[in-house]
C-alpha cells in the first residue's frame, strides 16, 4: 500500500466511521438499533464507502458531500454480510474473529437488522439527495446502488453461489463451471464494488463517458477482489478471517478451486493492470483509484 | 364496500398486477425471481398499491404516473411477509391458504427472495422518479418509504413484536402493554400504509399541508385495519386466513387480547371517523379514500 493511500484510507476511514456512528445512534433500549450497530462496528475496512467517496472526488465533487452515500453502501455491505452468515445461507458463528450477528441477537433480530440495514442505506442516500438539490440526478443514484445490489447483482449472486454451494458446481460441465463462476463473482461482488463508484460519481453529476470507465475499472477491480479474497481463504490465517470451515472445506466455487493459487494470481494481476487502463481519461486524479487497485492483489502477495 | 370503491379496486388491482407482471417478468430459469413472483402473486389485495395511486390521484396526478412506485410498494409489503413468515420469526407453514415462501423454495433462498423484493423496490421508485423529471421531489419520494418501511417503522414494529411474542408482554404491567401495543401496530402496520399514500402525494408534488392531513389518515387507518385485522383472526375462518395457529393460541399481542372485541370495534370504528374527517381539505376528490376507510372496519362486520 502506498504511503498517499494509506493516509487517504485512513483519513476517510475516520470520516465514515463518524457518519455511522451519527447516523446510528448508540442505544442501549433499541434491540434493532444494537444489533445494526453491533455488525457495522465490526471492524470493516470501509473499502465501499471509500469507493463512493474516490468516484465522487474523481468526478470533481468534494467527498464529504458523498458522505450519506458512502455510509449508505457500507450498510448494505454489512446488511448482506449478517444475511450471508445466517444457518440457512453459510452458517458461520464468527466473523472478523467475533460471533455472527444471529449468535449475538438470534435469528429473527439479526434478519431485520439486515432489512433495516438496507432500509436506512436509501434513507440516507435520498438525505444526500437532498443535501446536494435540484442537480443531483438522484434517480441515477439509487438506480445504479438498487440495480448492483439487487436481484441481478449482489443478490441474485448470493442466490446463485446458494445454488452452487456444498460441491454442487462439480456437478456442471467444466465449461459451464467458469461461466457460473464469473457470474457469481460479477454479480455478488463486483456489482456492490461497481456501485458504490458510480453512485460517486452520479452525485458528482459525472457524464455517461466518465460512468462508464468507472463501471468497467469497477467490475474489474471488484473481481480481482474476489479472486483475491478467495486465495487468501487458502493461504490466509484462519484466526485472521475469523470463520468456520475454508472454502475448501465447504467445497465452495472459487478462482482457486478452478485454476489452483498461481493462474489466479495471473488473472488478478491481469484485471487490475486492465482496471488501471480504464482511467486514463481522469489523468492525474486517478492516482488513489491506481493505487487501490494495486493493494487489491498485493494483500495475496 | 361501495360500488364506487368496488370498481376502483378492480381497476387498479388489475393494473397493479399488470405492472408487477412486467417488472417481474416470468422465468423459468431464475430461482430467485421465480421465489419472487410466488409470492408477489399469491393473491394480495394490493391495498398499499392502491393507496400510492389514491394518494397521487387525490393531489391531481395521473394514477398511472404513480404506477411504478405502488408495485415498489407490494413489493416492500410482499418482502415483510416472506421474512416474517420465517421460522426465525412467526414460523407460519402456510399464507392464505399457500405453502409460504421458505417452504417452498428454502430458507436461504426465501431471505434472498426478500431482500431482493426490498431492494427492487427502490429500483422502481427511482424509475418512477426518472419518468416525471424535474418536478418529482424523489429525495421526498424515497425517504418517506424507507422511513415507513426502515427501523423506526415497519421492521422496528416487527423487532418489537418479535421481542414481546409468546406472551411476553403479559410480564408488562397494564399501562405499559398498551403503550407497546399501540407502538407495535403503528410502526408495524400503520407507517406503510402512511408511506403509501404519502409518496402518491409527494410524486403529485404535494404540498406540506396536503401531506400532513394524508400521513394523519394513514395513521389512523393503518391503526384500524391492524386492529380490524385481529378481531377477524379471533372470529373469521381460518382456513379462509391460511394460518397455522390463531394469536389467541400464539399468545400474541393484540387489541382485543387487551380490550376484548367489543371495545376494539368501538376504537377502530372511532379511528376510521377521525380518519375521514381528516380529508376535509380535498373537498369532493376525497371520496374513495373515504369509502376506503369505511371499508377496513366492515370486513370485522
Amino acid at each position: 500500500m502506498t504511503n498517499q493511500l494509506k493516509e487517504y484510507f485512513q483519513k476517510w476511514k475516520k470520516i465514515v466511521d463518524q457518519g455511522l456512528n451519527t447516523y446510528l445512534p448508540p442505544s442501549s433500549s433499541n434491540t434493532i438499533l444494537k444489533a445494526m450497530r453491533y455488525s457495522v462496528f465490526a471492524g470493516g475496512k470501509r473499502l465501499r464507502p471509500i469507493l463512493v467517496i474516490a468516484g465522487a472526488q474523481i468526478c470533481n465533487l468534494d467527498g464529504k458531500k458523498a458522505l450519506p452515500t458512502a455510509c449508505a453502501l457500507e450498510m448494505i455491505h454489512t446488511y448482506s454480510l449478517i444475511h450471508d452468515d445466517l444457518p440457512a445461507m453459510d452458517d458461520d458463528d464468527l466473523r472478523r474473529g467475533r460471533p455472527t450477528n444471529h449468535k449475538v441477537f438470534g435469528e429473527g433480530i439479526a434478519i431485520l437488522a439486515g432489512d433495516a440495514l438496507l432500509t436506512y442505506a436509501f434513507d440516507l442516500i435520498a438525505k444526500n439527495g437532498k443535501m446536494l438539490g435540484q442537480n443531483c440526478p438522484l434517480a441515477f443514484v439509487v438506480e445504479s446502488i438498487a440495480q448492483g445490489a439487487g436481484f441481478k447483482g449482489m443478490v441474485g449472486g448470493q442466490a446463485l453461489d446458494l445454488r452452487m454451494d456444498k460441491g454442487r458446481w462439480l456437478k456442471q460441465k467444466p465449461k459451464k463451471q467458469i461461466e457460473i463462476l464469473k457470474k457469481v463473482h460479477e454479480s455478488k461482488t463486483a456489482s456492490l464494488i461497481e456501485a458504490s463508484l458510480v453512485s460517486g460519481a452520479y452525485l458528482a453529476d459525472a457524464g455517461q463517458d466518465k460512468i462508464k470507465k468507472l463501471l468497467s475499472y469497477g467490475k474489474k477491480i471488484g473481481l480481482a477482489f474476489q479472486i483475491a479474497d478467495d486465495i487468501l481463504d487458502l493461504i490466509g490465517d484462519k484466526k485472521l478471517l475469523g470463520k468456520k470451515g475454508s472454502d475448501l472445506e465447504n467445497k465452495k466455487l472459487t478462482f482457486p478451486a478452478i485454476f489452483g493459487i498461481e493462474k489466479s494470481k495471473t488473472k488478478a494481476a491481469q484485471l487490475i493492470q486492465e482496471a488501471k487502463e480504464e482511467l486514463k481519461v481522469f489523468g492525474k486524479k486517478a492516482q488513489i483509484l491506481k493505487d487501490l487497485a494495486d493493494y487489491i492483489v498485493e494483500r495475496t502477495y
